[in-house]
Order: structure tokens, then C-alpha cells, then sequence
């Protein structure tokens, strides 16, 4: 038979999943010796139970029996007792903490009987009186679901009408005038009178807390933090003690270090004559722990003994809620506390220090997350601010600058050296100069994964997006919000994390985390200056990711597509290019070229030429990021988008055109738009994205390919001839079979072959394949023939998998689709393990199928995401390659990913 | 040791992999004790192993050596003996007869000495000196590649200058002069003289064989046909029989029964003093076989006996080669004939008769290929016309009809009983009634699975697509085709089997075949009048249908919109529907409604009421149906495509404004357009295919799934009422996630509850899923707690599996596609096995895992396509639902599968 009880000296911590995380850690401390208060926990088996038949099984009514009488006969008293009345609070608890469930009713076991017990017991009637007026309170309100208001006023009008303002004020008589008030209260809004039985109060607390599982709340909650739904909660029944009996008795949280700065030493606060929830309310101000030296020695000394006893034993930063009950003090909680991201890591960092725990262990202490909350510079939280309005928070950081309302504008006031904000009503990549010369981006349109939004990550550059308050006037050169309107120059400041965007310059703080990742630990110690605590943070920075490096499987590479990406990609620690797209190498005045080889169509000699011109372009940009990555890895990936991308907007030429037709304004410029309309027309597709692109457009049109792969491997054979190291990968985007990959691979040989003998060297170049299509993974046994490599594009396997398009669903039905629990998170944020990581994995299996040692990585957006890259780890992937601003992030989660999976 | 070589007596017919076609064919009959002339085959193994390595395997010699050696002995004569020379051919056959390949090599074993040897034995001179001629010609164009025409000229100069015009007119010594010229020709070509060690011509042959498996029109040729390029092909050294050797020796092929109608009894031709080739050339007029009846009784009597022995032990109608040599028969070669649609029916029927093959067997007969051409009118082969253009065969048979240009015209006509042909420049959802209209869709581009082709396949309709020299100018209502202008109501006639267009009326024949399947067997053979052939094919046809219906483990059911639809369906067969679209439900008149609910955004009254009030005409719809479907199940697809498809197109409607505004046109008309601009801009998706659709539409628009289960469940429920027995079932599209499938679910539950208690009746609806999307598939053990049943959406699975989109890709790049080998036939006509099936096969096999006998079909394109449906037997599923006009194939090939597959 399952037991449903456990007694506090029954269980330990590790019991969570059984006991919740409070009972778990009750247990602990009694099983450590601790003075915890009596008592025992019921386990989540029983809640379950519970939920799925709709009534408390009978044999946890005998098992509570039981153990109450185990509670009772350590103790010599009894619950509710008229003459010495064990009181016990009855908490929920489950394996997480859980805001939306039922938390405490306090006293149970007061009644009209006990208490005198209590007022003759404790010697102060006006304390048992208050004590059982709170428990009217708290179990009509939680228990009884009364209207919590009528408790409250009752209260006030009380007060008023004895002309006191606290409630320490009110006398025993009118708290007992009160009791009366409260249990009419009850009886009116449930029809019962307050259960006076003890044992009812208990049990109909414990059945109130089962049912807390299923509010609406709760579900909206669990369904946000992705907390399954049948899990269940545990139930504590404590043994009451009190802060309130007098000067002698308090009550207090505490921290066994700084859970703000880190800073190791005791930092808490009590108040005496209190109990918890006066704490909580702030009405009373507290006093800092170290008060409590002075005041009462012993009590200070044990608890400090406790506190670390219980850092010793827990190996990390505990948050405890202690008692003192007439100079005794009582242990009533403790939890591994939570920090902020720079505790989190200075934290880790003194525990290794004070060999509590391995550097190993200290690595599961710190999150990626939070790395990347300390590499935001941030607004100073002092400064003042005026609000324009707040949208979608799609990269963070703090940026300040001047409106800018295109490339030109943003470029002139970057040569100007006058920061400034590119402010867009949505971005594409024509904008991308734009976006390199201003501070920030903000755009009225998109949600988080929206061009702004993912280049702007990619950039490591602040972006807020989707401000549909916001109006933009391109004629007018005019951004307006509601009824403000400001012209380009404008000073505003935008707030990548929280969405805030605001009117003028709000200051911004640097971050030195960031400074030590790109520049080393000396200039970080150096911009950390004279603040002890970010200089000891930034070292702590560094010995976990150092250490994460020493122990991590996966490489980390980045996705850069420029010098200066890849620039500032080495500086944060890249091992190499996991993803070099082309495409963006067409843009500029390339551009031009690019439209001669679609409007020469069959026009073969001149499409030849216009490839031809490209040719040395082309190289030229090789050239250099092949020597930034000189002796490391670069992926280069053919071109990817439609050709289309390249020309003008079909609905825009089919307006301009038919407009100029319609006022006759024949001319040159018409007849050109003419020509180019057809081209358009002809090229246009329905959905592009599942269109003539990758490796189809390469087949589609010969010579495109080839002249990337020349310039590539002609760019390495001459780095080569220099005494350089170049290491290029030529990679095929959407590939969905292995003659596709066959046609391309013949001709890479080919062009590289040729290459070698005109140069006289060597050239190692792998040929490999993006996985970005279900087909291609499905097919990976095959692929795995003709690829050297494979990366996971999970992007567009994301897409293709559940069949949207980012561009279009994120804003119109993602919101929804949270909501309603289809998804935690984005399937873009991070990966699908259940759906698309099914796809990957098997990829990965029929790939090393044919193929043992075949090299496997990932360079879609999920690259820098912790969550992904642990799940990367586990499916055995080689390297993740990620934005450059991520790589900090991938390096740690990756040494994470090793300690932390079993293998 | 690999045996690479085996003589006629040591193989059979079932060693085609090993042997090749002709080769099992030759040794077979060798078993069977007929007369074929001495030889052996060389294997596959050998070819493979020459191709691998590029050398005649050393083994091979030896062995060849040991097996001519056999032939010898068996004969009493040498290869090339210059006294009474051996005589070999050398033909390729390879396991799939393959144009393509080298073929034949007659007389090897002839050189300067042994070619008077033959003149001796044979006792002509002048045959002796023609067969050299001939060896010089055939082995030097065949084996040493050189110009064939080199030869020919050579001969037809000898005549010219001998004055005569037919080659036996030449005399020996003639001959002899050409077998110098020829020589001569040799030795200048390929710089060495004509081989005279008769080994070496026997070698030489064989290598050129062997070579010829990797010509490049080979190549294509089985890319086209989709045949590995692994197989390799055999080589058959038969001993020279002499059709040739006067009055006596004649050569002839035959059939068992008539390839072409199918009548029993023989068919064949010979000629006398011949040999092959002079058969195939047709130079000289053949004889009818009867006539050896005549000629020769007991070597016709011979050959008649071994043709009922041929059929007999092949149990199929026989394709037979033979040669007299001066009076002796030989047979050359057998297989199984090639025949028509009609004769394959009749054959099997026959045959069935003769109690030669079972039912089962006769099943394995026919294909439904077959009865797709019996089923399509054709033009009468006799009629005159005239060729306007030639473009894609979308969809088969033949139709006259004046020009329409719209569905008004279209209707018009129609209503007046005037045929007519839609032509169209594409078609689209809007075009349903001018369709529905017309005999024959017509139009200037799109591929064959462009809207017009899609849905007029699944009307049996004939259509020609893609035509793109056709220019339709609607605005003045012209076609013009080259330099030809016709105005809307000049005939034209589109042949959907040839993709041929005609000028002015071309006779069609009808099929009485189609007549049998709709209207049954007393209406087809009524159809059939006096042409008795016609009445057997429909008897037959009817016999093995039957039969089909009874072994067949799969249910076809159709997939229909319309009554029209269902009725015609019902006809053909089908036991269900499971596709029922809603959205076409929503054209036409409704779409105001539909624009309504659009336009109504933010405005809930105002949308529910547009709502409201499509419920009634939804539910007319599904009372409508259900009524026919009595019965018999009808999954309702709950509506699917984006909501932008029932407003104006976006560019069309940016361009009307824009120039209205340019030409100062202000006024309700604009002001009405620019709201509606307003909202077709909200609503425009990059990729529509991946945006707001199906269940995601459902879930972001409230009410609108609900407004069509309401229809559909209410009429149920009124039609139980009266004592019939509907059957619906609700299926949800494009679902992704469990989670969506349980919100509709409920969704759909509380509204059958609602509706039970309204009518106070129970109804029993399934509410199952289409399964089109990866995810669906990775995860359909989930999905198949909330699904009643899956149907597997094999048109988008296909597109999201290889990431494209039909629309975009099939007239873009699918032809390069098939010629380079990526498919060997469009994904979307039958299933990609190797990908998207790898889907449906885990789909099931998930799907089962949680509900073992859950019911699963598929009502993709692919449901009607004979491969298709082999892999659905295979995998498991339940049913196929086709258009209606593929119903009786899917019948028949689902009956194959049963007997063919070897569960």
C-alpha cells in the first residue's frame, strides 16, 4: 500500500518529488538535528489520488491520525486541547514553487474552547484571541473561499471605532468582540458556522489544498513555466510556534550570503513581537540580522551556527524563515535561495574557493541566462525617465541615440560619432547598414523573432519591436505616439529588456562582464575600476568559463556573415565559422549584378559576364574572413533566398507602374519599370519560402554556385600560397536528397580540382550539407554519402516541421498559442525537442548510421539558447554555432551540458 | 567462386536478375525442350564486376572459353572454322528490356577464310558474302563505334553503280567488292584493321556490351524509367540460325492472342528467305502467319504447338521470335507480350476461363492504369485535324466545345447545350462553376498540379495546362495562338491524353467502359451496341473488378465537395467520403457572409451574427449530402485555407486604389476599397501556405469551427429524426500539437452534447485528425489520445517533408528535376516512399503504439495514384479516399495490393 504520511523525521531532501520541496527540506532539517517544530508531511501521491477520484482517500484519513498522535505524544499535548491546545498551520507545497495555490492557514486547532486554553497557557489572552481571529480570518478566506474584503473591513471599522490606527492597539475584549464579527461572517457567506472540531479544521485545510492544484491560476502558471499538470502538491502540517508572545519572541528571513551582490556574510532582518506574514507586510519596519547580536546573543550565535550548518550541508546559498518563541529559536523553512545573475556566479566562485563544492558543481550553479544578463549595458536605475510606451523586448541592452529613419540617415549621424536609434516600421535586409551604424533599433512592427529582432541578437544590438503605439512617417520624416511627434534627431532611449522605449536620454550603466568576454580579464578588471564586487564578479565570470571550456564536448562556433561579426565572434571565444551566409554579400551595389543575372535569362553569355564580375567581389570578402579565422573552421553556405529577394517589391512596381500608365507619363524611367515588372512578375511565388531557393536555385540556375565556390577556394589557395592556414567548408542549403547533393558535390570537386592544379597546392575543403528540411533527415543515411558534414538548420526544420512560417505566425497567433499551452516557448526560441528534436536526433542517428564519425553541428537561431544547446549536447552534435553576442553563452551551457547529462 | 557464365540448359526464367530477360527467357525454353539453337549467357555478376573494376574479369575468359567449348562439342563445329564455320551472335539483355543499350551482333565467327567455308556448306556464295558484309557493318557501327552511315552510304553507292536497287539484286561478287570497301572503312575509322580471330570478335562483342549499360542514353532511359544503374546487363552467345538460306528459311515473330484487342487465337508475321532486321525494317511487305499454314504445314503445325506450350507454361499471352533455317524451326526468343488496356483485361479474363491462372492472378494482369485509359473518351484516331499547340496532358481524355473565357460564358453555354471549353489563363477556387460547365479545361499556365489540373483530375475532366503559347487577352476576349486571333465561341478541341490542342471539331468516341463503372454492367454492355470486343472488355473489366472488391483490405472512398461530387462517386463505387472541404462551401453568394466575418475584427456582435447566419446554408449543404451518404461515412474537413483567399487579391486591389487616387477618383467606391485595402493588408501573409490556416485559424477566429460542427451535427441529428442513418465524422486540419486537437475537441464535444439533448437523439461522431504535418506524424502517439481517427494529408506532407510548395516549384524546376534524376516522377503524383513515407509509416506505427485499432486513411492526391496505394496496403491504413474518377482504380489497385503483397 502507498504511504501518504511522513513524518518530518521520516524523509529528507531529496524527496521532492514525494514531500514538495518544503517538506523536503523540513525533513532535512530534522533528520540534520535542527530545532524544527513537530509535524509531518502529506505526499503529493495523495493529492493525486485525490484529484483523480474527487475524495480524500480514506487511508490517508488513518494515516494523518497517526501521525498527528505520533506529533501529539513527542509533544505531551494535544491539537486543540481546552486546557493546553497543540495548534499546528497547515502549507501547501509542491516540487516547485508555485505562486496561485493555496498557501497557509495558520492556528489550526483554536475554538471557542481553546482559546482560554491558549490565553491561560501563554499567560496573554489578548494574544489568543488575536490569534484565533486570525485563524477565522485565514481559513474563511483560503478555505472557505469568503470574500477576503469582509475580514479586512470588519477589521478597519473595529479600529476606527476605537480610534487606534495599529492593530497591537486593540485590547483582548475587542479582539473577542472581533472573533464574534468574524464567525458571523462566515456563517453568513457559507450558511455554516465555523468548524469549532480541531481535526475538521485540519482536514478540510488539507482538502483545500489539494484543491488549490486545479485553480485556474495555478494552470495558467504551471502552463507558463512549463510545470506538468500532473504533478500535485504536498501538504505540511507544522506545529505552530510564535513570534508574537511578547518582546521575547520574533521572527525573521534570512540569507546565508548576499543574494543581491553575492557578497558572503549573513544578511536577513526580523522583527520581534511579530509573525511571519507582519514581516512579509512590510507594516512594521524590520531590523537587519545583526540587531539581533545585541539584543539577544545565544539566539544570534545559534542560528548563525545553523546558518552554517546548513550552507555546509547544502553546498549553496540558503534562504531560511526562522521563529524565536520566547527565546527559543525554531527552524521553519529552508530553501537553496535564489540570486541575482551576479550572485549567482560570485556565489559559485566562493564556494569553490571554500571547497564546498567542485568546480564541476559549481558550473550547475550559474545559467547561461544569466550571463547574458550581465552583458547588457543597463539604464541606470536612479536616472529619471519619461515613458513613450512599452513593446515586444526582442534584444537586450540600453540604448540612447537620435531617430534615424534609414541607412543614410543612421550612417551619417554614426560618421558624425552622434549615437543614434535606427527607427524602422519594420526592418528587412536592405537595412542591415542601418542597423550596423545605429546604437539601437526600434520598429512598429514583428514580434521576437522578426528580422529587427533576430539580427539585432545576432548583432548583440539593442532592439524593441512590434511598438504599434508608434506611427512612422517616412514622407514626413515624423515619428508619432499618440499625440507626440517627433522629427529625426530626436533623442530617445529604448530598453531591449523590458520593451520600455523612452522620450530623451535616460544614462545607461556598462557592463565590465562584457568588456572581460570580448577583451580579456585584464580589461574587464580595468572598466570594473574601483567597485570591488564587479571586479570579483568578472573573475568569477572567468573561472566558470573557464572552466566550462576545459570540460565542454561541444565546439562553439558563431554565425558571422562579416569581418566585424566575426571579429567581434573571436573576441568572445569562437572556435570557428559554423555558418557564413552569402547571400548578404550580394547586397550594396552588388546588387546591380545580381539583377543582370535574372534579367539576362536566356541571355547565357551575359549572365556568364554578370557571374563573372561577381567572381573577384566575392572573393575579396573570403579573403578576409578567411584570414581573421586563419587555422579555425569556416562554414560557408551557398546562397540560400529566392533570387526575387534581390529585386523590387512586386506589389509596389505593379502600383508605381500602373500609376505612371495612368497619367500617361511615358518615358524612359516607365519602359525600364516595365522591363523589370516582368521579370518580377515572372520570378514572383506565392510562398517563397517553399520556393526556388538553396540547392534548387543553384541546380535552377547553372553557375550560380559555382562562381561562390570559386571565389571561395580560390580566396583559400591564395591565403595558402601566403603561408596562411585557411579551413573552408562548403555548405548546401536545403538539401532534401542525395542527388541534389551529388549534382553540387561533383561540381565543388570540380572547381576545386581545376583550383589546385592553377595554384599548385592543396586544398582540404569538406562539401556538406545543411539538415534543414524533415526530408533531409528522414533521408540522413543517404545525405551522409555524400556530405562530409552535416549542420542541423533547425530555423527552417522548425518551419517545415510544424508547417509556419515565423514571419507570419509569430505576431498573428503565438500569443494565442502560449496562452492555450500549445507551446511554453517559442519553437523558434528554443528547440522542439519533442517534434523537431525527433527530426534532429534522428538525423544524427541514420547520418552515423552510414557515417560513425561524421561531423554534425547546428547554426540555426537555437545555437546561443541554453535549453537547445543542452539538448544539442545530448544528442551527441559536435559544435552549436550561434550569433556572436551568444557565444559566451553557448561556451558556458555547453560546459554545463557536460556536467550536468549523465553520459 | 562467382559462376559468371551458364549455359541455355542450366538457367531458367525466374533468373531475370541474373541472367536478364532474354537470357532466363532463351534457357527456359531450352528446359522446355524446344528448339532453340545452342548457347549460354553471360551474367550480370561478370557485367558488374567489368564495370567496377574496368577489366574483363580474368575468370570470365576461361569460363567463356568452357561454355563455347560445350557449344562446340554439342554441334560438332568451331567458332569460325574455315572449313564449316560456327556461327555466334551476341546480343545485351538485361533484367528490364532497355532501349538504349547496344543490342545485336549477328554472324560473329566470319572472317576472310571462314566466310568461304560458310559459302560451302551453305552452297551460296552470295549468302556467304552478305553475311560477312553484314558482321563488317554491324560489328564495326556497334562494337567499334564507327559511323553507321559510312556503311549505308557505301552500299547504296555500289548499287547506284550496279545499277540495281534492291540489295539481292547484288551478286557474290559484289558483295565481295563491299566486303573490301567495308574493311577499308574499318581500318580508316578506328586505324586497325577488321578483327579476323573470330575469339576476338566474340570478346571484342562482348566487352561492347557490357560498355554499352553506361552510354548516356542509357542512362536517361532508366533515370526516366526507374531502374537502378546497379543491375548491369547480361550477354547471350546464341549460335547463327540462317533465316536467309533461301525459299526454305524464313523468320517471324508472333503472339499467342492479339496484343491489340485481345482476341484469342495467333497473331504474327513472317517473311521467307529473311532475316530479322528485314522483318523490322519493313522493307518488304510481311506475310500474315496463317499463310505458313499454306507454305509450310508441319512447321506451322510445330510453332502452333509450341505457342499453346508457350502459353501454357507461361500461363500469359506470349511475344515469340523464330527463324526456319531450310525448313528446321528455331525459336529465338520469348517473353511476355506487351498489349493494350483492353487486351490486358480480355486476356486476363480469358485466361481465367481457360483455368490457367486464378482470379487472384489474373489481378496481377491488369493495372489501373489501364483502366484510367479505358475509362477516357478519345478522338477518333480516324478524324482529320489540325495542331494549334502542344503543352501538358493534366488531365486525360478528349473534349470539343466553343471558347469560354469565365464562368458566365461558361455557364451560358452550357445552359443553352452548347459544349464548351473554360480557357483560362489559370484557374482558381472562383473558377469551380465555369468548370463544372465546360467539357474541357484549358489553360496558359500552371503545371500538372495547378489548381485547373488538380480539380479537373478529380472531376474527370479533360484538361491541357501549362499552354504557353496560348495568349488570352480578356479584356478584348480574344485567344490568339501564334499569328491566329479566335473570339469566345469558336470550336476548338484539347486532347488531355496528349496535352494536343486542335483547331475547329475533332470526332470523340466514347467509352463504354466509363458507362459500365457509372451506371453498371447491363448499361456498359448496352453501351457497347454490336462490337462484340467492346462487350467482352466490359465483361471483363466488370469480372476482375469484382473480384478486386472482394479480396481487397483497403476501403476507397472519395473525396467530394458537392452532391454532384458524391453522386458520381457513389457510382464509381466508393464506400465513404473521406474528404469533405468546407471552404468551397463558402463561395459563391456566401462570401459576403464570409467577408463579413472578416471584416468585423474587433466587432464580436457583428461577427457572430455573419456567423449565425452561415450556419443554416452550411447545414442545407451537409443534409444534402449525408442524405446521399446514407450510411455510409462522411469525414467533414472543418475549413482549412488561410481567410485571405475569400478577399480581393492584395497587389490588384493596392494598384485600383492607388491609380484611383492618382486620377483624383474619390467617392464610396474608393472609400469602400481603401477599408477593404485596409484589411486584405492586415491579412497577407509573406507564406500563406504556412500562415493562418486550419486548426490555427479555427483557434484564432472563436466560433468559426464551431458555426460548421454545429451545421453538421445539427443535420445529423435532423436526419436521424427521420429515420435515416447519417454517419459524419469531423476531422480538424494542419494540426501540430496535441494541444490543438484537444481544444477543438472539446470544443466539438460540447456541441454534439448540446445538439443530442436539443434533439433529444444520440449521435455516435468521430472527431478525428489530418495528419500533413511532420509533427503530426513525429508525434501522432499523442495526437491519438484526442483522435477518434488519422487521415494522412499526403499533398501537404509532401510539401512541408521536402520544404516546397507545388504551386511555386512543379513548373520551375521539376522538369530539371526529373531529368537530372532527383525523382524519377513528381512527388505529388506518387508518394515519395523513401521521405514523406518514412512519415506515414511512423505516423501509423506511433499512432497504433497508443490506440492499436485505430482507423487511418488518406485523402491526398495520392489516393488514387496505383503505386500510392500499394505503399498504403503495405503500411497499414484502412482506407484511401480519391477524387471520384479515380475511385474504380484505387479499387482495382487496392484488390492488387491484397494479392500482390506478401502478408
Amino acid at each position: 500500500m502507498t504511504k501518504f504520511v511522513y513524518n518530518f523525521h521520516e524523509g529528507d531532501k531529496d524527496m521532492k518529488d514525494l514531500l514538495g520541496g518544503k517538506g523536503a527540506n523540513l525533513a532535512e532539517m530534522t533528520k540534520m538535528g535542527l530545532p524544527v517544530p513537530p509535524g509531518f508531511t502529506i505526499t503529493t501521491d495523495a493529492c493525486r489520488e485525490y484529484l483523480n477520484k474527487g475524495l480524500v482517500p480514506p487511508e490517508l484519513e488513518t494515516e494523518v491520525t497517526q501521525a498527528l498522535r505520533d506529533v501529539e505524544d513527542t509533544l505531551g499535548r494535544q491539537l486543540g486541547d481546552a486546557e493546553d491546545p497543540l495548534l499546528v498551520s497547515v502549507r501547501s507545497g509542491a516540487k516547485f514553487s508555485m505562486p496561485g495555490m493555496m498557501e497557509t492557514v495558520l492556528n489550526i486547532g483554536l475554538n471557542d474552547s481553546s482559546v482560554n486554553g491558549l490565553a491561560k497557557v501563554s499567560g496573554d489572552e489578548r494574544f489568543a484571541w488575536d490569534s484565533y481571529r486570525r485563524l477565522i480570518q485565514m481559513f474563511g478566506k483560503t478555505v472557505l473561499d469568503v470574500d477576503g474584503d469582509l475580514f479586512a473591513d470588519a477589521l478597519e471599522d473595529l479600529k476606527k471605532e476605537r480610534g487606534v490606527t495599529a492593530d497591537v492597539d486593540l485590547t483582548a475584549d475587542d479582539l473577542k468582540g472581533l472573533v464574534e464579527t468574524f464567525k458571523k461572517i462566515v456563517q453568513d457567506a457559507t450558511g455554516d458556522p465555523f468548524p469549532q472540531d480541531p481535526r475538521k479544521q485540519m482536514d478540510m485545510g488539507i482538502e483545500a489544498v489539494f484543491r488549490s492544484w486545479n485553480t485556474e491560476r495555478a494552470h495558467i502558471y504551471r502552463r507558463r513555466e512549463r510545470i506538468p499538470h500532473d504533478l500535485g502538491t504536498a501538504v505540511n502540517i507544522c506545529t505552530m510556534v510564535f513570534g508574537n508572545m511578547g518582546e521575547t519572541s520574533g521572527t525573521g528571513v534570512c540569507f546565508t550570503r548576499d543574494p543581491s551582490s553575492g557578497d558572503s556574510g549573513v544578511y536577513g532582518d526580523y522583527l520581534m513581537n511579530a509573525q511571519g506574514e507582519d514581516v512579509v507586510a512590510g507594516i512594521r519596519n524590520t531590523l537587519p540580522l545583526s540587531a539581533l547580536k545585541d539584543t539577544n546573543r545565544p539566539v544570534y550565535d545559534e542560528l548563525r551556527a545553523i546558518m552554517r550548518k546548513l550552507e555546509t550541508h547544502y553546498k549553496d546559498l540558503c534562504d531560511i524563515e526562522f521563529t524565536i518563541e520566547r527565546g527559543k529559536l525554531w527552524m521553519l523553512q529552508t530553501r537553496v535561495g535564489k540570486r541575482t545573475a551576479g550572485a549567482a556566479f560570485r556565489v559559485a566562485s566562493q564556494l569553490i574557493d571554500e571547497k564546498l563544492i567542485t568546480p564541476d558543481e559549481a558550473l550547475e550553479r550559474v545559467t547561461g541566462a544569466q550571463l547574458t544578463q550581465l552583458m547588457f549595458p543597463q539604464f541606470d536605475d536612479s536616472a529619471s525617465r519619461t515613458l513613450l510606451t512599452r513593446a515586444m523586448a526582442a534584444s537586450p541592452g540600453a540604448a540612447v541615440g537620435q531617430i534615424a529613419f534609414d541607412n543614410a540617415a543612421a550612417i551619417r549621424m554614426a560618421h558624425e560619432g552622434t549615437p543614434c536609434i535606427l527607427v524602422r516600421r519594420e526592418t528587412n535586409p536592405e537595412d542591415l547598414p542601418g542597423m550596423v551604424a545605429a546604437e539601437g533599433v526600434l520598429t512598429a512592427r514583428g514580434g521576437k523573432t522578426s528580422h529587427a529582432a533576430v539580427v539585432a541578437r545576432g548583432m548583440g544590438k539593442t532592439c524593441v519591436c512590434g511598438a504599434e503605439e508608434l506611427d512612422v512617417d517616412l514622407k514626413n520624416r515624423t515619428l508619432r505616439v499618440g499625440d507626440r511627434v517627433f522629427g529625426e534627431g530626436h533623442v530617445i532611449s529604448i530598453d531591449g529588456t523590458t520593451g520600455e522605449v523612452f522620450d530623451g536620454k535616460v544614462e545607461v550603466v556598462d557592463s565590465p562582464v562584457t568588456t572581460y568576454l570580448s577583451h580579456g580579464l585584464e580589461a574587464g578588471l580595468k572598466a570594473a575600476g574601483d567597485d570591488e564586487d564587479m571586479a570579483d564578479l568578472v573573475r568569477s565570470v572567468d573561472r566558470l568559463l573557464t572552466h566550462a571550456d576545459e570540460v565542454r564536448r561541444l565546439e562553439v562556433r558563431t554565425n558571422a556573415d562579416t569581418p566585424e561579426d566575426t571579429e567581434r565572434a573571436l573576441g568572445y571565444g569562437a572556435q570557428g565559422i559554423g555558418l557564413c551566409r552569402t547571400e548578404h554579400m550580394f547586397l550594396g551595389e552588388r546588387r546591380a549584378l545580381i539583377e543582370r543575372v535574372i534579367l539576362a535569362e536566356d541571355d547565357l553569355a551575359e549572365r556568364a559576364e554578370a557571374m563573372e564580375a561577381l567572381v573577384p567581389l566575392q572573393k575579396g570578402d573570403f579573403l578576409q574572413m578567411l584570414e581573421l579565422m586563419d587555422g579555425k573552421p569556416m562554414t560557408v553556405r551557398l546562397i540560400d533566398p529566392p533570387l526575387h529577394e534581390f529585386l523590387p517589391d512586386l506589389t509596389e512596381l505593379e502600383v508605381k507602374v500602373a500609376v505612371a500608365e495612368a497619367l500617361h507619363k511615358d518615358g524612359p524611367e516607365l519602359a525600364k519599370d516595365k522591363r523589370m515588372l516582368t521579370a518580377v512578375r515572372k520570378m514572383h511565388e506565392a510562398n517563397p519560402m517553399l520556393g526556388l531557393r538553396g540547392v534548387r536555385l543553384g541546380l535552377y540556375l547553372p553557375g550560380l554556385f559555382a562562381l561562390q565556390i570559386r571565389a571561395l577556394v580560390e580566396a583559400a589557395a591564395e591565403l595558402k600560397a601566403k603561408g596562411k592556414d585557411p579551413r573552408p567548408e562548403v555548405m548546401v542549403p536545403l538539401v532534401g536528397s542525395i542527388r541534389e547533393l551529388q549534382l553540387v558535390r561533383d561540381e565543388a570537386l570540380e572547381i576545386i580540382k581545376e583550383t589546385e592544379e592553377k595554384y599548385g597546392t592543396e586544398l582540404n575543403i569538406p562539401i556538406g550539407c545543411m539538415v534543414e528540411l524533415p526530408r533531409a533527415a528522414l533521408t540522413a543515411e543517404d545525405l551522409a554519402l555524400e556530405a562530409d558534414f552535416f549542420s542541423f538548420g533547425t530555423n527552417d526544420l522548425t518551419q517545415t516541421t510544424w508547417g509556419f512560417s515565423r514571419d507570419d505566425v509569430e505576431g498573428a497567433f503565438f500569443g494565442l498559442y502560449t496562452e492555450e499551452g500549445v507551446f511554453g516557448v517559442s519553437p523558434f526560441e528554443t528547440i522542439d525537442t519533442h517534434g523537431v528534436g525527433r527530426l534532429v536526433k534522428l538525423g544524427v542517428k541514420k547520418g552515423r548510421s552510414a557515417k560513425p564519425d561524421m561531423k554534425m553541428g547546428i547554426c540555426g537561431e537555437h545555437g546561443g539558447d541554453p535549453d537547445s544547446v543542452h539538448f544539442f549536447h545530448k544528442v551527441g552534435l559536435n559544435y552549436v554555432s550561434c550569433s556572436p553576442f551568444r557565444v559566451p553563452v553557448a561556451r558556458l551551457e555547453a560546459g554545463r551540458a557536460a556536467v550536468m547529462s549523465e553520459d
